[in-house]
C-alpha cells in the first residue's frame, strides 16, 4: 500500500513535531505555513526530541494550497483562532476522500472545521506532549508525545473505532508516534480541558511554569478545585470522566519537567490566546445545562482581560 | 482645651496626608519613621492634595519613641505586616491616657494591637482614601480623603459613639478632615473589604488600574461577585452590611479617578502584600461558619503565590 500522502497546516510545536515523525518515517508531507516557510526550504526541519532528534535537511513547505491539491490527510496544528479562515486553504486540499484532523486543544472544534468542509470525515485529536518552536524550523519536545483520535459526529455521540481514525492511528503507528482511538471524542476533549484549562490560564496570570505551581500548596488546592469543576461541566454535558482522573493528571504534572504552557508563551510573545476553544466554548456548553464552574469563569474573565488588553497594544 | 499631642507611626500615604492636615491644623505632630526621616528633617513634608496642597518645611520626624514619650494620640498607618514588632515602640508612646488608632485595612487589626497595649484604648479608623507617597515627604492625595472611626471591643461588639472616638473625630474635624464615627467598627471593617478584596488582588494580578478594570464587562461581573462573597461572609459573622451596598460600591469606583491600589504598587515595588489582614483574617473569620468565598479563596491563593515568590527574589 502506497503511504498516505499528508498536508500539516501550522510549522509550530505541534506541527513541526509530528510532521516530521511522519516525513522521517517516509509519509509524503508537505507543511503548509506563514513565516517559517522559506527557513524550512532553505534549511529544512529539526526537531530536538527526548524520542531521538530529527534532522530533516529538505521538506516540501508551501504558503498556500494551490501546488499541493487534494491530500489524503490534513492535519491542522494552527491555533484555534486561525480555523475560521482555512476555508480558502481546506477547499485545495481536501478531495473527496480526504480526511481532516484537528491537532488542537479546546472545546468545539470539529464542529467548526466539519461546517468548512462539508461531507468530510473530521477526526479530532488530542496531543499529550510538551513541545514549542524555538525558532523557525526548530522544534524543542521536552516530555511525552502521545496523541488520542476519535472521530467527529454532529450529534456529538461516540463513533467508536471508524476507518478514518484507525487508518490515522495505523500511519502514526508506522511513523513511531503512540497513537490510540477514543471511541468517544467529546469526553477525550473534556479530558484534555481538565489539564487545559487550570493550567494554561494560571500560567498565564502567574508568570508560572507547570512546577512552580505544583509547589505551591494553596495553587495546587486551587488546580484540584478548577479539575472537579471540569468533571463536572464534563458530567452535565453527558460525557463523564472516568473516575480518579483528576487525582492522575495532578501526580502526572508532579511528575512532568518544568513546562510552560503554549498560552503562557503565547501571552509573553503578546500573541492572541486561545480563549474561544478553551474556555469560552466548554463554560457555554454548559451553562444551559445549570453547570457552575465559578472559578474557572473567573479566570476565563481575567484572562479575556489580558488577552483584549495584549490585542490593543 | 490644648491641642493634642500626635504621634504618627508610618510616612507614607496615609501617614503623610493626615498627619500633614494634623500638623497644619496646629496639633503637636511627631512622625515616627525610618528611611523618610532624614528627609523629613531637612526638608519638611509636602502634600499634594485636591483638599489643597500643604507644605510643611518643618516637621518633628523620629526613629523611635524615646524622645517622644507618651502622647495622647498614636496613629498607626505602616503596614499592617509591622504591626507585630511595634510593641516596644508602643511602649514608650503608650502611657494611661494614650489612644491607639490603627489607620489600616483589613480585618483582625485592633486584636492584634490591643494585645500589644493592654488596657489602652484600641480605636479602628478607616480611610476612604487614594494617596501615595511619591517620594520620601512627598505625597499625592488624588481623591476621596474621608474618615470613620470606631472603637475596638474584644468581643467584638459595636461599641456605640465612645469618648475616645469622639475626641477623634473631633480632632480630625478641626484638621480639616470628614471624620464620623460608627457604631460598629467590625460592619466598618468588612463594608471596606467588600471594595479591598476584588480590587486589590486583581490590581495586582492584572496589573491594572480601577479605571481599566471597570472598563472590562467581564471582570466588572466577577468583582460584583467577589464583593457579594464579602457581603455573605460579613452576614454570617454576624455583622451584616447594609443592603445596596455593592451596587454603590460599583457605581463609586466607576466615577473615580483612575487608581492604583496600594496593593498593586507594593506588587511593582516588589514590597510584601498585605495578604493576612484583608485576605487570611476575613477568609478565616467565617470558614468556620460555613462561609463559602470561593472566588475570594482563589484570588487569595494568586497572591499568596506571587507574594511568596517576590519574598524570595
Amino acid at each position: 500500500m502506497a503511504r498516505r500522502r499528508y498536508a500539516v497546516i501550522g510549522t509550530g510545536g505541534i506541527g513541526g513535531l509530528y510532521g516530521a515523525k511522519l516525513a522521517n518515517a517516509g509519509f509524503d508531507v508537505t507543511f503548509i505555513g506563514r513565516s517559517d516557510v522559506d527557513v524550512l526550504r532553505s534549511g529544512g526541519l529539526h526537531v530536538s526530541s527526548i524520542d531521538g532528534d530529527i534532522d530533516l535537511p529538505t521538506v516540501t513547505a508551501q504558503r498556500d494550497g494551490s501546488e499541493v491539491g487534494p491530500v489524503d490527510v490534513v492535519l491542522i496544528t494552527i491555533k484555534t483562532m486561525g480555523n475560521a479562515s482555512l476555508g480558502p486553504l481546506l477547499s485545495e486540499l481536501v478531495g473527496p476522500d480526504t480526511v481532516v484532523a484537528a491537532m488542537q486543544n479546546g472545546f468545539g472544534i470539529e464542529t467548526s472545521i466539519a461546517q468548512l468542509v462539508p461531507g468530510a470525515t473530521v477526526l479530532g485529536v488530542l496531543c499529550f506532549v510538551c513541545t514549542t518552536r524555538v525558532a523557525p524550523g526548530r522544534i524543542s519536545h521536552v516530555d511525552y508525545g502521545h496523541v488520542t483520535v476519535g472521530e467527529h459526529s454532529p450529534g456529538g455521540c461516540a463513533m467508536g473505532a471508524t476507518p478514518a481514525a484507525q487508518a490515522l492511528v495505523g500511519d502514526f503507528t508506522v511513523a513511531g508516534i503512540v497513537a490510540k482511538i477514543r471511541d468517544d471524542l467529546i469526553a477525550a476533549r473534556w479530558e484534555k480541558l481538565v489539564w487545559n484549562m487550570p493550567y494554561n490560564g494560571l500560567s498565564v496570570l502567574l508568570d508560572a511554569n507547570t512546577d512552580e505551581l505544583m509547589a505551591d500548596p494553596g495553587l495546587r488546592d486551587l488546580i484540584e478545585e478548577m479539575m472537579e469543576e471540569v468533571v463536572l461541566m464534563a458530567r452535565l454535558h453527558g460525557h463523564p470522566v472516568a473516575d480518579g482522573f483528576v487525582a492522575k493528571m495532578l501526580a502526572n504534572t508532579e511528575k512532568m519537567n518544568p513546562y510552560a504552557t503554549s498560552m503562557k508563551l503565547d501571552h509573553e510573545a503578546r500573541r492572541p490566546l486561545e480563549l474561544e476553544s478553551i474556555y469560552d466554548a466548554p463554560l457555554a456548553a454548559t451553562a444551559s445545562s445549570a453547570g457552575d464552574a465559578p472559578l474557572l469563569r473567573a479566570l476565563a474573565a481575567q484572562l479575556h482581560f489580558l488577552d483584549s488588553r495584549d490585542r490593543e497594544q
